[in-house]
């Protein structure tokens, strides 16, 4: 990790980029595949499949016999861990319920708006060396309660054409409707357009690499909705000399473990304290099965000494974190004057480890300074707002020349008329 | 209007089908001067002011005499229409403000979410024939109650290099912060990347023709967040005979005045209105001053006859209708059954226009269907989720077993090990 102690203000820009890949390289062939997908459906994603996944499979969803395999073969331990996991996730997203807001802005003026669940759903889940079945959890059960009535989940084969036990089991826990075994480009692109198999969509969620960021990016020009633009994952950390420094480095490193990719920053007032982390840092690495990843990530990383409080305050805002965990003693300081962060950690007992499995909150969160404009995914990702308003007599009779006078004023004359037909009809019932 | 009787439901898709431009050709001409503004700031904007815009401006910022002699200028009549309205607006936008969401989801793990405002947005208002100030009463209100810090304005000068005086009152009634002599392309590249007038932006919000909607595609690419994907406006109208056919025409022609490419349904499943409303459409249509635009809209536009409530429901509901009017007896049936729609409208007494300017809700509202995954403008488009989580010792012990074994499932040690070492340090505490 770099250290930067006092850097100036004007060196803030640098210290908050994040590093970023271009994918414009990838545009042809992910533009290439969604043509393929949109045209020739199921037969172009069999074989993209055998291309990229390097399988042949014949059918894409997986049956019932293939989830209750699945089901039976998990662990008691490991259900019983997911399904606390769930009650956790399930309490948080249900308080995010919001009841109709009704309110009559002038006497006969009642205007109110409803939230409705998007009825169609993707969820995409990437393959690779281990079943990330906990991002399972932190989509299908807010689509759940959203009442989402399709929620459906593509997630790579693996080279014997399965898919693994804890997604499946996991999946219908969380009331997924349709499973398919599908993965990257093809499988957003399947969405996108639907195929013989796959139904459409019309928001697509999920994290996944470079093929899949693009590929979202790409549905998104086919008037399918993603959830957030994804990045590269990141932590940053604000500590001081009562944070335990073993704790602290257990933390960097398991953001460290994600991605090469992944960013992780230490920030201080007390510069004093980097040396025990480091230390601490140096002696968890050497255990880490994913000690490589997690070593180039550090590579990345950047240890930040800052002269007071508001000033760390001000970096960490103008950074965006998407982890954000507070260890220090002026600990409501902090906590008060966040602004841009994806998910807040507080507290020397309260690792991101927590968040991103079981305590409740959601661990789709925005990357890559984006927390300045985006939510992390909620409940209400998996909603739209209607707004509905009714008038009556009295109603039209007081707002109405207000809206002639308005329209008038913006040329808009067949605006004004429909008020106006409306006014005199009235007065002459009288 | 075309006129289409008891279509079959495999026709439906073409019926839904909105007509959209492909602006695959404006690509090269918008990212040619994000690129100049990226580079040459305001003296890009300048030039391109001359050559689009055809007028030559020598300072971007509107300065406070400007906008006094605006203010000055406004008619009084106008001025109370425009503070009755922003009444509404704002009772209905302060009534969508939620509390922060908080939950103890199990003992000792304490979830919170809380709503924090977009710091920096831009409001982008088109110019042309008449001042669309109706639109900065739509966006800077409920930026206003989010408590975002700078809410900037850009509107393209008039041939005088004026902005219009309407325009110029709304915004200072509504707490704009800065206000800029800028359209088109040149405006929304201008907020994306600041220059040494226009301060960057992190969502841009507003209408525009297909320049400004290519403008708006291409800052999302650059870490700016849009309102949502613009298409031309469009209303559709469910009516029996137990409707005025000269409101709905009424209606029907308010929306086709907007442009030549706005889309009218009319949907019933009485077919024996249709003569009515067609006749007081001929007969409305010749007093107005947009007529041509509006004949043009009307040859896009179809009247359906669906044979019951049900069918009727169903097709609005695969359509998603921006604007929708309900004129029917059977009124709480279809106002139960809206799934997919931007704005509702309820009754004989509440046009379009009322809704468009006035009556409190916003008219900033998803086209082309994406109502199905978008919400309109409302005061959540200001502000993020941020999460916030505190554990205590008794949470992470209670919670901590199943978070390691969740890691350990998903092959991230390092995870695992920010619980382990933790636990570990309380084991032998006691």
């Amino acid at each position: 990790m770099e250290e930067y102690i006092y850097p100036l203000q004007s060196q803030w820009d640098k210290l908050i980029e994040r590093p970023t890949a271009s994918y414009d390289d990838l545009e042809d062939l992910v533009s290439n595949v969604f043509e393929q997908i949109k045209t020739r459906g199921d037969d172009a994603i069999f074989e993209y499949t055998n291309e990229f996944d390097k399988v042949q499979i014949h059918k894409l969803q997986v049956d019932k016999k293939e989830i209750l395999d699945g089901v039976n073969n998990v662990p008691k331990d490991l259900k019983n861990a997911i399904q606390k996991a769930k009650n956790n996730i399930e309490k948080f997203h249900k308080a995010q319920i919001t009841k109709t807001v009704k309110v009559e802005t002038q006497p006969g003026v009642k205007c109110w708006q409803k939230k409705q669940p998007i009825e169609k759903v993707g969820l995409y889940i990437p393959g690779g060396s281990a079943p990330l079945f906990s991002s399972i959890l932190m989509l299908a059960i807010p689509a759940q309660i959203a009442g989402c009535n399709d929620i459906i989940l593509c997630s790579p084969p693996n080279s014997h054409g399965k898919l693994p036990k804890e997604l499946l089991y996991t999946a219908q826990l969380c009331g997924v409707t349709k499973i398919f075994k599908v993965g990257g480009i093809q499988a957003i692109a399947g969405m996108t357009f639907g195929t013989e198999s796959i139904p459409n969509v019309y928001k697509i969620f999920g994290p996944g690499n470079q093929y899949v960021t693009v590929a979202k990016q790409m549905a998104s020009r086919y008037k399918t909705a993603i959830d957030m633009p994804a990045g590269p994952s990141e932590l940053l950390i604000v500590a001081d000399e009562t944070a335990d420094p073993d704790f602290v480095a257990s933390d960097l490193l398991s953001q460290a473990e994600h991605g090469s990719d992944s960013q992780v920053i230490l920030v201080t007032t007390k510069k004093s304290i980097l040396e025990n982390i480091k230390g601490a840092i140096n002696e968890q690495l050497q255990n880490l099965p994913r000690k490589n990843i997690a070593k180039k990530a550090l590579i990345n990383s950047k240890m930040i000494v800052l002269e007071n409080d508001e000033t760390a305050v001000a970096f960490i805002n103008s950074y965006g974190p998407e982890h954000y965990i507070i260890c220090v003693e002026n600990e409501n300081y902090y906590v008060d004057n966040v602004r841009n962060a994806g998910s807040v950690f507080i507290g020397k007992y309260t690792p991101e480890s927590a968040g991103d499995y079981a305590s409740g909150t959601n661990h789709t969160l925005p990357t890559n300074g984006y927390s300045k404009q985006y939510s992390g995914v909620n409940l209400d990702s998996f909603t739209k707002a209607i707004t509905f308003q009714k008038i009556n007599k009295q109603g039209i009779q007081d707002l109405g020349e207000s809206i002639e006078l308005m329209a008038a004023a913006e040329g808009l004359v067949g605006h004004k008329n429909a008020i106006s037909l409306r006014l005199k009809k009235i007065n002459n019932e009288v």
